[in-house]
C-alpha cells in the first residue's frame, strides 16, 4: 500500500448536538470516499465516533490516536488504534499527523487542537459556521482557515491545500 | 523544603509588545514575592524570559518545561530546567503541573495552553484585557477565569484559588 | 476496513549487520503476509528500513512512529506516518499500540522497548538468539518471551500470543 | 536562586529488598548534602519513596516527574511534582532533565531509563553491583558507566562527570 493521505477530524466527545454528529458522520464518509485515511481522537464519543463510523460505513481506514494505555476504549469504526497513553498530549500527535484537519463543533479540547494546527500551518476547515470563532481564530491567524457549513466547500478546501503539497514539478 | 505552591505564567515567544513584555515581569516578579514557584515554557523568549527574569531578580525559584531535547536554550533565570523533548506536547506538562495559571498575551500556543487549562478545571487569569478573547472562553467555560489588567487583582484571584484548593478542615 | 493486528519490529537504527537486516526484511513480509499491519519506529535506517521494505514488498499496511516533529524522514515502506515530535518518549507509544513486538538486534533504545513492552506483559519476541540478553531479560521477566532464530518459530510465537488474547468464549 | 544541578536517583517502585531502600535514603541524602537536586519519578513507592525521604531529611530540593495526570499520589519528600499525564513516557523526561544518573535496583522500567540515559550520553552509576548487568550494558555501552556499592565511589563519579561538563575555560 503507498503512504496515504491522513484527514483529522477534531471535536468534541461529550454535549455535542445531533446536527454536528451528523456532520461528522458524512465528513467521514466523505473523507473515505477521496480515499484517504481518517484520523480521530479515537474515544467511542461525540466526534470521533460519529466520524469513524461515518468513514466505517464505506470501508474506509481510520487511525484513533487513544489518550489512555489501556488503549480498550475505542470508536466502533475505527481500524488502527494508535495507543498513547498521554492524556491530552496526544492531540499534538493528532494535529502533526494529519495533512490537513477539520475541527467539527468546539470544545476546550478542540480549541486547543485547532490552534496547535494553525500554529504547525496546517491546513484548517473550522464547522459549521461560529461568528465569534472566525473573529478569534482570525485576530491569531488571519486567512489561515476556511470556515463553512458545507461538506463539498470543506472537501475541496482541502483538496486544494493537498494539491500545494504533493504536487510535483513538471 | 516543604511542597511548594507553583503558578504558571504562558505566553507568547515571538512579537510581543513590550507592555506585555513588563507586565510578565512584574508578574514573575509578584509570584516569588508570594513565596510561590513559578513554571514558565522556559524558552529564551518573549514572555517566557521576561516573566523568568521578573522572578529571578529577588531570587525566585523558577521551574521551565522545555519543548527541545537539548536543553541548552533556557531563558536566563530559570532554576529548574526540565527537558522534555516533546515540542508542543510539553504545553500539556506546563498545565498538569501548575496551581494556578496566568495567561499573559495571546498566541496560538498559548490559546492551546488556556484551553487545556479551562479543561483541567485549573484557577486561570487572562490579562491583558481582550473583549473578544473574553467573550470566545465565556463561550466555552463561562466564568471559570478572571481577566483583568491588573497585577494585584490577577495575585487576589490565584490566592483564593490556592485557599479553595489547600485549605485544610478545622 | 476491520479492526486490525499490529505487530512492531523493534531494532537499531544504526551499525546493524547485514545478517540483521536481511532478517528484518523476513519478518516484515511475513507479518504482512499474515495479514498483520507492521508497526515501527519509522525512521529510514536499520531495522526499521529493512521491515518496512520486507512488508511492503509484499503490499503490506506499514505504520512508522516517527520521532521528530516534521514528519518528512520516512523509511521508504511507510504507509501511514504518525507523527509523534516527541523523540524517544514515542518508544512508550510503540509498544503500547502492538498487539505483539519483535526485537531484532540490540541497541539501547531497542533494550528500552523491551523493558516497556516485558513491563507492559505484551507478547514478545527477542531475535536473533542472545546469550547475555536470554540471562538478563530472564533474570526480569523469567519465561515472558521467546528467543530464536527462526522466523517461522517467531510467527508461530505471536500466533498464539493473538489467539489467547482475541479468542472468543464459545 | 542560580540554575541547579540535577541528579535522577531510578528505581523500582515494587519489590524492593530493604538493603535497597536504606542505599536509595543514603542516596538522596548525599545528593542534598551536595547541593545538588534530586530528581525521581515522584510516586510513593519503592527507591522514588525513599530516595525523595533521604533528599528531604536534610532539607534538599526534589523534583518528581509523575507519570499520572491528577498529580495527587505523590512520594512524601518531593517539593516539586511535575505532573505529565504520560506514563511511562515521562522515563524519557526523567533522563533528559538529569545532569547524572543513578540507577538503584534494576526493575524493567529502571532498565529503559538505564538504555535512555547510555543512549543520551549522561553520566551513570548503577548500584548495587550486579554482574550481569555489568556484563549486560558493557556489551552496549562499553566504559559508558559506573557500577559500584559504596554511596562515596558514586558521588565521586557524578562529581567529575559534571566538572567536565561545567567546566569553564581558562
Amino acid at each position: 500500500m503507498p503512504p496515504q493521505i491522513i484527514i483529522g477530524i477534531m471535536g468534541p466527545g461529550n454535549q455535542v448536538p445531533n446536527s454536528e454528529l451528523q456532520l461528522a458522520h458524512k465528513l467521514g464518509k466523505a473523507i473515505a470516499q477521496q480515499g484517504w485515511v481518517l484520523l480521530t481522537g479515537g474515544r467511542p464519543a461525540g466526534i470521533m465516533e460519529a466520524a469513524s463510523a461515518g468513514a466505517a460505513s464505506v470501508g474506509g481506514i481510520v487511525l484513533g490516536i487513544l489518550p489512555d494505555e489501556q488503549g480498550n476504549q475505542v470508536a466502533s469504526g475505527v481500524t488502527l488504534p494508535i495507543v498513547t497513553g498521554m492524556g491530552s498530549a496526544r492531540n499534538t500527535i493528532n494535529i502533526l499527523s494529519s495533512h490537513g484537519i477539520i475541527a467539527c463543533g468546539l470544545g476546550l479540547g478542540t480549541v486547543s487542537e485547532i490552534s496547535l494546527a494553525l500554529k504547525a500551518q496546517k491546513s484548517v476547515v473550522l464547522m459549521p459556521n461560529n461568528p465569534l470563532a472566525k473573529d478569534f481564530f482570525n485576530a491569531l491567524a488571519p486567512g489561515q482557515f476556511h470556515m463553512t457549513n458545507d461538506v463539498n466547500s470543506c472537501i475541496e478546501h482541502l483538496k486544494s491545500g493537498l494539491s500545494q503539497k504533493f504536487s510535483t514539478p513538471t
